[in-house]
């Protein structure tokens, strides 16, 4: 019946109830960003296509979406490439825009381009969707929410620590008990050294990277087979990949100087976190999050009570902007996986009920006379900043009724001409039932939540 | 120096001052929105291209962004096509989707797709960026935000009258002075008729539309050029579009049926608006706003104390969705000028000053001790929703200080061993350079806004 039009696979259309929700998580992350002091910005959805390639690998450079040039693009092609129907390489012919792939590459972009106009340390979030030409999956979108946060110019620890407390802020008020998890970047490249593969740590952190769904056996078996590690390699590696305390481990690491500073880093963020919050981050040896990207610390989230990957992660960085040409940026940060989040409280059942529930009161009127009466009623609710609605016509009781039943009104007040004469209204709650009797003043009580 | 980075033309970052006073703007609408009972929905930036051509003619099918497909997108092309670098008979062949043009269509589309899982009157609100391929120019961009609400499902006139409160009290919050013109589309009909013009209405309504631009002089002439207007048809035209009463202009097309009718109907919606809010919108013969599209009352806001076009219109329409299959859903929508609203708030300097300059506090810390002891004291203020900074490293004050007026913190709190080890603390305001003295319970009282 719906006839014919359809969306794009991948894409999806949020409904009232979805965005009630939606907002609820993002405007708890916007107030915690903001009060630890950091702005909002935003970059446009499309940049220029040579922003962007080069920049995700090869496999990214095609999920990236391209913008079609406008007017007449097919006249300075080149006639040869289209002959040969060679579409890649027309691509950059074709297409001089495309679509952003994700928030840290115009991020570094803003921040060359806008480095007069910023103040450094500057700390910045930024929630807008990217896009991507993945194959769809079940959770798996081509359009979606990114929400990053990081500030950028400066290397004090102190930002390491405010980030780990904004997770545990965020995700305390959205009720989603979590582990965050770091690590440090030294001290996988000084285990790396300690096992005498300094020259193959990118290889040797891809495998110790997958401890969380192959398991320490797993992961050994791995080394073994794609590292040719020997009995006494993987002696060491499963004591260093058990190891639960840094003190354990800087005293293994202790002639690793980056090593060493990297454990006292992570000592120092754990000092402070814990200073302020009572909590501790959880020491995590073989996280590693992209190896090649991160110099530092590393954060990863997980919500304990359900299966799901990770929620959040981050890490320290010193050479984002330098692709644009701008050196010695060094920079923070971490995201939300909000998609994630969102299925989580969806599971754990953690919205509250307002975020559903918050159309407050429902005025039905049963003649035209009652209909104009409403209207001067709710419109002097509403100047008192009171969120009321008013059923627009004089219909059938069942219909209204039905219609305050599905969009979830609290509320609802019938308006007939006993009501109108009196000033005596009858508020009915859509929850339990009951009913309670009260003039205009006691409404203005009864609903005003400021 | 910021190197060879662009952005495409036509395209903008925001900076922190700017989105916060975008939000500032897009906060109040929202309050106001949700205060009338809307919800707010969001769709995806891309849709099918056959979705969106042929909505908005020719031109606009030109200035519709398309994305190219992904994959070998030249092994299916017509290669005849391609020979002949026919660039608008391949375009449906290399792009089968298209970025928004509008939230119109979009909308349509949506009511039509979830029109199960929707309660009617469906009232709901869409804040969100659309891209144009037009020539960019002081003002104008390629991606721009637009903010339409609409209550689709009903022909109630109280939803007129609300979308007229929402005017009025909406930019009554912002401090923007406002005309709001009505009109009703029954109304411009009759008067096409009662000239003698019935059949060429959409050329007539044209021409009337330009009366703010060209003068009715200049109206006048155009009317006899192009529709061959004889004297007497001058004369009446002159008469009618002087007319500011309703009263007078149901006199002059007593016998018209439904232009009677459109005068009631702006009549009641005026009684409403002015029985709740003490104002009155201003009827405007002359208004027309593209008249094929709308069928009802139709309305155009002005911002009084500046030159700029309209910052907000829309109207009645009865045929919205059946291009998508769905007959009888009768809407009435209008949308914010939301680009437009800030420049006209700009111009006028009605941003109040806390929006730029909301960093309320940097600590800076005199020797490592003092950062450490400033570290928990931000912490324990944040807890108590202050928002606070600490500048992150040990420097000299010069440039600490500089930070601080560059970023706009209202106030400093200088920390050193004095302050650390008596608990007393200084409070520099950052506007008139004056100090006062406080302890930690001090600091709490003075910087909690809750």
């Amino acid at each position: 019946m719906s006839s014919k039009v359809k969306l794009p696979k991948g894409t999806r259309d949020f409904l009232p109830s979805e965005m009630m929700k939606r907002n609820y998580i993002f405007s708890i992350i916007k107030e915690v960003f903001h009060k630890f002091g950091f702005d909002p910005i935003e970059t446009p959805a499309m940049e220029d296509l040579t922003t962007l390639t080069g920049k995700y690998g090869e496999e990214g450079d095609r999920l990236i979406f391209k913008i079609l040039n406008n007017g007449d693009f097919l006249s300075k092609v080149d006639e040869e490439l289209l002959r040969n129907k060679n579409s890649l390489a027309v691509t950059e012919q074709l297409s001089k825009r495309a679509l952003r792939y994700d928030l840290t590459v115009p991020f570094a972009r803003y921040v060359v381009m806008h480095q007069n106009e910023l103040q450094f340390p500057f700390k910045r979030y930024q929630i807008q969707p990217v896009w991507r030409a993945d194959r769809p999956q079940k959770g798996r979108y081509q359009e979606f929410y990114q929400c990053d946060i990081d500030v950028i110019g400066s290397d004090s620890l102190i930002y390491e620590a405010e980030l780990a407390q904004i997770y545990l802020e965020v995700f305390d008020r959205l009720g989603i008990d979590i582990e965050l998890r770091m690590n440090h970047r030294e001290i996988i490249l000084g285990m790396a050294s300690h096992l005498g593969v300094a020259e193959k740590v990118v290889h040797f952190t891809t495998i110790i990277d997958k401890i969380d769904k192959i398991g320490l056996q797993g992961v050994l078996n791995t080394l073994i087979e794609e590292l040719d590690f020997d009995a006494d390699q993987i002696e060491k590696t499963e004591q260093l990949l058990t190891l639960k305390e840094l003190g354990t481990i800087e005293e293994l690491l202790k002639d690793d100087e980056s090593a060493v500073q990297g454990i006292r880093e992570l000592r120092k963020v754990f000092h402070w976190v814990n200073h302020t919050t009572g909590k501790t981050p959880t020491f995590d040896i073989s996280l590693a999050r992209g190896l090649n990207y991160y110099t530092g610390c590393i954060y990863e989230v997980q919500a304990k009570d359900v299966e799901m990957g990770s929620i959040g992660g981050g890490g320290r960085y010193d050479k984002l902007t330098e692709i644009f040409g701008l050196k010695n940026m060094s920079g923070v940060g971490i995201s939300f996986g909000a998609e994630r989040i969102y299925d989580v409280m969806e599971e754990l059942e953690l919205f509250p009920q307002e975020v559903n529930n918050n159309d407050v009161l429902l005025c039905i009127a049963l003649d035209e006379q009652s209909l104009d009466h409403s209207f001067g009623l709710i419109s002097r609710l509403r100047s008192n900043g009171i969120r009321a609605d008013l059923y627009p016509d004089v219909v059938k009781m069942k219909k209204s009724m039905k219609y305050a039943d599905a969009r979830g009104y609290a509320h609802v007040l019938i308006i007939g001409e006993s009501e109108r004469t009196s000033g005596q209204y009858s508020v009915k709650n859509m929850t339990d039932g009951s009913q309670r009797e009260m003039d205009e003043d006691g409404l203005m009580e009864y609903f005003y939540a400021g």
